[in-house]
């Protein structure tokens, strides 16, 4: 292996220097100060885990983008975490006291065996808030709050809002008799959007009629809040689930435009996000410029089930390095204001190095022999000796 | 499998509940603040990189505590990081703008294969920080006051230290005229301290004379700083390599007692801690009551080779998990000071809400038809309407 070969790291793996990196940090505290602000607690699911345990409930997508690995020690099937979500709603299951509302938040990096087309990376740092025991709509209307108000105190401006709701594909899938495979491949036509392949499908699993009417109705039913209106119409007929969807994203809109009128928000009801485990209303964030949602989530009540303790779950999550992208110019680097300190036996400046630094500065210490200064040490003032007493001056820039 | 088998973590893979990881997190910022005000910049390598990458220049022990996995884009081998430190030298090797001095910091997790016997953990949560470019024992002591200064914020008290130094090996092991087979068998006999492992050894190496004198010093050659002395009078002979180790620890010893008088340090000559990587003087830090170090470091100047820049570096790193079960009980998590808000469609009380988050309050929003009440949410006080304005109103505790 050639040495430059070794600087080499894999496709969609990085290494984050320091300014980005502290970027990162300044905006990773700030999110986190806000979950808590909320109420919300932080947990630390591991890396690794056994893989019935990482990919039970989760569906068959997710399984495909986990590394797998063999536990020496046990001898089973483990894997590195795809997505943090399935293993927050075990934290909450195992420690849930009665019907209580739990708010949960994490931020952690995920591995993925492949790369997305539109993000190139394999190692996104999710950051999630989840809320678990509670089924109506407020608890939707809290996640989205808190996402809107996170992209807010990132200074990421120009935000837009894609609404759907998982159930109303659900509910005509069943009407329509269609068996879990059909309905993985009806799943998978209808995230690429095309008609032709969607007529086609229909026609071999024997749909047809009405039913076929409101499946090709979904491709439609894109657009802002009247499209709604058109939902109601066209889908109305179509049983109580599907109606009842349709009333949640209804008071959902309602509530949502009242908080932020200036939000422009999108209506989907062909856009079915997340791994399979969703179950009723999902959203996601974007912003101009950006070619894929930068926060997305929804509800999921079923994933807790298969630990014993199905709770009514809500929740989203983004990756932090995308949002850090994204954020606004502040949180820069420590070094941005350094101290430089000469090499000296001077108990003086060692109180005074020990104050500074005791009170947020940074002061980077000379050592002996080093040719650079201060300004080749990226240090913006110095402590020189003046008289008697350590001053602290500020340095011409290069 | 079962539903209770479904909660089991592999052995030594944990999750973290929010009070713990809440502690976590009050710590992780500390330190990373304490290392910013000494001008250690923030790197996040990657978790997992090609194998040849992650483990160049580290020996055999960090090969076999790396968990290996295939990568499905390249058909290349690559491996999930069990030492940050190898990672953050080639970050420097890359970045390195001439010869100045370059300070790094780091926080992540690393994974092993196996559990040490000691530390249950198989996902330590690695902190650290490293300088690069300087040989001398200045950097050597900075890395060490970082350590003892680290220690001290986090509330951890009567610290101790041991002190050795790997050249002195080395340097034995050389004139002694051992092959690299040979010299890794004398290193894991050294580690384990056994004497009459050591005298068989050195008769079927066919070392004698001198040479197997000064060998066998190395196991009684562990105690305070007088010992420095009794190995000056029995190593003295050894030639320069080994003089120049003993006059660094030396040198070290002398700036540490003006600095830290009341710091128990210990001297252990045949103490070679590090995955070999290490070359000079080696270091580790413990407290009564945890049966091993609880940071360690030291000097390895070689590791950049082989990344076509051999870089002088000194550094540490230690278990913030660890850190944080030993440290002061600081840090309690955002609910211990939370605000309970009833359900109400007022603006009022959604700007009051608005207002103490923003000031970093905690304030837990009640869901509609939530049968608990504050106390059972964990709040200390709630939000109530009292005429015409919402006020803060403690609660008794339960």
């Amino acid at each position: 292996m050639l040495k430059q070969d070794r600087w080499l790291l894999p496709e969609g793996i990085e290494e984050v220097f320091p300014e980005e990196s502290e970027r990162i940090e300044y905006l990773r505290r700030k999110v986190l100060d806000l979950f808590a602000s909320w109420g919300y607690r932080m947990v630390i699911p591991p890396i690794i885990e056994f893989l019935d345990s990482l990919l039970v409930g989760t569906g068959y997508d997710l399984d495909l983008q986990t590394f797998k690995l063999i536990d020496q020690i046990s001898g089973r099937m483990m894997g590195i975490r795809a997505d943090m979500t399935p293993q927050v709603a075990r934290i909450d299951a195992r420690t849930a006291r009665g019907d209580r509302p739990a708010r949960l938040c994490y931020l952690g990096t995920v591995l993925h065996t492949q790369s997305d087309h539109l993000e190139k990376t394999r190692a996104p740092m999710q950051v999630g808030a989840e809320l678990y025991g509670h089924a109506g709509n407020a608890s939707d209307i809290e996640i989205i709050r808190l996402v809107l108000e996170m992209l807010a105190v990132m200074g990421i401006a120009e935000v837009h809002l894609d609404l759907g709701h998982v159930g109303i594909y659900r509910g005509l899938a069943q009407q329509a008799g269609l068996d879990a495979g059909q309905e993985a491949e009806l799943f998978a036509i209808l995230q690429r959007k095309d008609r032709t392949e969607l007529v086609e499908f229909l026609e071999t699993a024997g749909v047809a009629g009405v039913m076929a009417e409101r499946l090709l109705a979904l491709l439609d039913l894109n657009g802002p809040y009247a499209i709604l209106a058109d939902a109601r119409r066209r889908l109305g007929e179509a049983g109580e689930f599907v109606a009842s969807a349709l009333a949640d994203l209804d008071a959902i809109a309602a509530c949502l435009g009242r908080l932020f009128p200036a939000l422009p928000v999108n209506f989907d009801l062909a856009e079915l996000r997340g791994y399979h485990y969703q179950t009723g209303v999902v959203f996601a964030a974007f912003v101009p410029g950006y070619g894929r949602e930068i926060a997305r989530g929804g509800r999921y009540d079923e994933i807790g089930k298969v630990f014993g303790r199905a709770r009514p779950a809500t929740g989203f999550s983004a990756d932090l390095r995308v949002l850090a992208r994204l954020a606004g110019t502040d949180g820069r680097g420590a070094a941005a204001s350094a101290i430089f300190a000469p090499v000296a036996d001077d108990p003086d400046l060692h109180e005074i190095i020990r104050d500074l630094r005791a009170a947020g500065k940074t002061v980077v210490q000379e050592l002996p022999g080093q040719t650079e200064n201060a300004q080749a040490m990226g240090c913006q003032s110095e402590l020189r000796k003046l008289g008697s007493e350590w001053k602290i001056v500020g340095l011409d820039p290069r």
